[in-house]
């Protein structure tokens, strides 16, 4: 076994290597197989896992594909990291393989340790406490929703426990124990599908209609003229008023706010970020109002922005309350500051309260984040394919626009959805996986391995597609698609 | 390594060991590192999982501890089961093991096969579908109550595809885009913490109270007379007056119901049940209101009630339509009928959409309890432990009363909280775990491979305490905790 598993020799491969088009026959084959049992409209080939390695995908029909999407931000190290491989053939990696453990009641001896060397290890600063959520960014943000509303009320009870009144009501989903309470977030902003984060989230119609939401309020999220440093007084005017909007909405809205929930760049809906002023400007707001400050770093956070936390960029004064995390980070959950863990016990529980195992499996990603300098590689490959975006677009204005982000966690626009669309199945026919967001958007999302010589290759295939690429007109679908 | 993993001689245990209180002073040394991160105080002890084996949980402090409890009834197959072991070492398990795949959008080749061969092997009769969702037994219902609510609008709009207005509403959390539907659950019943399932949850103010809820229906369930064939009679009439009220609220509440959501035993809420009648009768009212029949397996699921879905007891005529899973399972997410699969991609929808590792580890189990026929063993150790249950309840009626359950999946209450807590602790100090649930029940939730002989230690240790036992006085605490 130790054979197979540190000394594997894992192929290697420079570039990509396409054999078919993509979806092949062989993945197609095993997209109607498993149509059989539920939707595959969203799948875009079936992995060779054992075959991919770094930053190369290689699918079902044997094609190497250079991976910029990283399983939709969610693959830190690339495919078969040696690091990972040679931890997972330890012996201490098995009693977490073998069974999952209900961390709220029976923890392995390993737990707090893990949580120290490696959640605080990388825990933003100034935030003390960690919880680990089940296993995605949703039960992440309903946590820190749940945090926020505890916290809220207990404030207003003065610190004393909950009142008989609300304990009935609260059975019966009705005030005063179920509170009119509301976390205010922010136009084309993804927070998750479960139905409190679904409440948050505002990117597009298809993740929310049919599905029942609370009346919570949602403020503009400003929309910023690229590049940054020719549009500063317009953009700080157009931050002013969707700041004035949020404390508009606080003293306004027929829900009381209890929480803000924002994302340092809104990832699924199309990649916008605010200049950190509006970011500090909304803590400041979140502090006087007594509101609770929710940074959801579900996609931007390990690394991807070049910093490991992506708030890093904003520089604030006081920290955020709570920070959440998932994708990346393979554990799911959020930091935060003591005063929001609630004084009575079972309030933020579940059964197994995280997964031992992919907490494993990040102190190795921490590890190797460290011991590689990674955040630099990020920062300096990140820098150089912004610039070259910036080139492209500067030379074809009319296909991509708007260049945008830190490190490699990079998007930039294109003129419809159809075109965009259009370049990321060309590409994909080339052997490059990118990622699309928003109305019209291309996102990049490389593992933090993602190296020159890679980069590379991105943006030479880019050139060649969009030398070939003749812009759509628009296709207006009758519901807009993820 | 493979030394290491498949031929790793795991210790045996034949009884119990007890060398320290529990928690003993590691424990509670690692008690107090662990509280300066996150809350603790509902932990029982650290386990030393690698020490651990079958149905013995060894602790920090060595104690050797018969479990009876399985992590929240979540571990089907014990400690370090040499099946899982050997499957562990094999190399098709690595690429599982060192990255999590977006499912969705690039799977592995493998993961059509599991499907097929791993959860459709085990699927409820007359459910076609499945999906996996993320890790944990509220992303289960949380996504089937999507599905619900999206089925049911498709059928008011005639499958039509959402229209304008309801495109635009949504945005805002408005109807008709945010329809006013509910999801009707019943008195005591327990579906999750997120807040869609919360606001279905109706188990104990402290899981609901300050978290805002939707305003759905909430109907009693019947509370059964023990033993059951003394009471058929008025236990029929139970069961109609909260038919009844079903059938009353479908009509009358202001929020029209798209789904009902039932456990069949309710677990958290004290292990209640109803007759195969009321569940019958409940799928019958569904189907003839158009509302969608939603089963929660999450605790009851994967063989633990002696059949594989505790669903099967009740012989229904027409399948439910969803049946959610997650605990014993390792991963988590419904099988559902083909109609309930969304018209569009991207509804129902995440990023990881499961963990292909942790299928794995369900690939085996099922194995595992075909094999070595587990669900026979349990339903026969489960009769033993039940008949002499209820002996023990004749003989010391003041102590242990209403038996009930099927296969290993049994309980009994006692005559307050104060006692069954002193039983459930001085049970944990000669070293035997089982759980509590409710107001005033003990639960039993061993793995599938509990045995005889764990069954006689069940016995003569519970015997043992009791008769040391003394009935506290019923402690009225002013939050009820888990």
């Amino acid at each position: 076994m130790k054979r197979v598993f540190s000394k594997l020799a894992f192929p290697r491969y420079e570039k990509p290597a396409i054999r078919t088009e993509i979806p092949g026959p062989r993945s197609r084959e095993l997209l109607k197989e498993m149509d059989m049992l539920q939707e595959t409209r969203t799948i875009n080939f079936f992995m060779d896992t054992a075959k991919s390695q770094g930053t190369y995908a290689v699918d079902a029909d044997g094609n190497v594909i250079l991976d910029v999407f990283g399983h939709i931000a969610s693959l830190p190290l690339g495919y078969n990291h040696p690091a990972l491989a040679e931890a997972a053939s330890k012996p201490e990696w098995l009693p977490f393989l073998l069974q999952r453990h209900a961390l709220g009641v029976q923890p392995p001896v390993e737990w707090p340790k893990e949580l120290r060397e490696t959640l605080m290890r990388v825990a933003p600063k100034g935030l003390s406490e960690v919880l680990t959520t089940c296993g995605c960014g949703s039960s992440a943000n309903e946590n820190a929703f749940k945090a926020a509303f505890i916290w809220k009320r207990a404030r207003e009870r003065h610190g004393s426990e909950p009142t008989t009144k609300e304990l009935m009501s609260c059975m019966q989903n009705e005030a005063p124990g179920s509170p009119q309470k509301s976390i205010l977030s922010f136009e084309r902003s993804f927070h998750g599908r479960t139905m409190g984060c679904l409440s948050a989230t505002r990117s597009k119609p298809i993740h929310k209609v049919d599905i029942p939401a609370f009346p919570w309020p949602v403020c503009p999220f400003p929309h910023l003229s690229y590049p940054l440093h020719e549009h500063e007084r317009e953009n700080r005017e157009e931050e002013d008023r969707c700041l004035t909007r949020v404390e508009d909405l606080i003293r306004a809205h027929p829900i009381p706010v209890a929480g803000i929930i924002v994302e340092p760049i809104l990832a699924e809906g199309g990649d916008h970020a605010a200049t950190p002023y509006f970011y500090q400007q909304l803590r400041r707001i979140a502090t006087s109002n007594g509101i609770a400050f929710i940074v959801d770093e579900v996609q931007t956070g390990c690394g991807g922005t070049g910093k490991f936390w992506a708030h890093e960029y904003w520089q604030l004064d006081t920290p955020p309350d709570m920070v959440t995390f998932a994708k990346k980070m393979q554990v799911s959950g959020f930091f935060l500051k003591s005063e929001f863990r609630p004084a009575q016990a079972y309030r933020i529980y579940n059964t197994w309260m995280g997964d031992p195992l992919r907490m494993l499996q990040l102190h190795v990603i921490a590890n190797v984040i460290e011991k590689e300098n990674l955040l630099t590689r990020v920062s300096d490959t990140g820098n150089f394919v912004k610039m070259e975006l910036e080139r492209i677009s500067r030379e074809t204005p009319f296909l991509v626009a708007n260049v945008r982000g830190s490190g490699t966690f990079l998007a930039f626009d294109m003129p419809n959805a159809a075109t965009r669309d259009q370049l990321l199945f060309e590409m994909r026919q080339k052997g490059v996986q990118m990622g699309g967001c928003g109305e019209v958007t291309i996102r990049l999302r490389p593992p933090l391995i993602f190296k020159q010589q890679d980069a590379n290759i991105l943006i030479e295939t880019l050139e060649l597609v969009l030398k070939n690429l003749k812009a759509h007109s628009s296709q207006k679908e009758s519901l807009p698609i993820h």
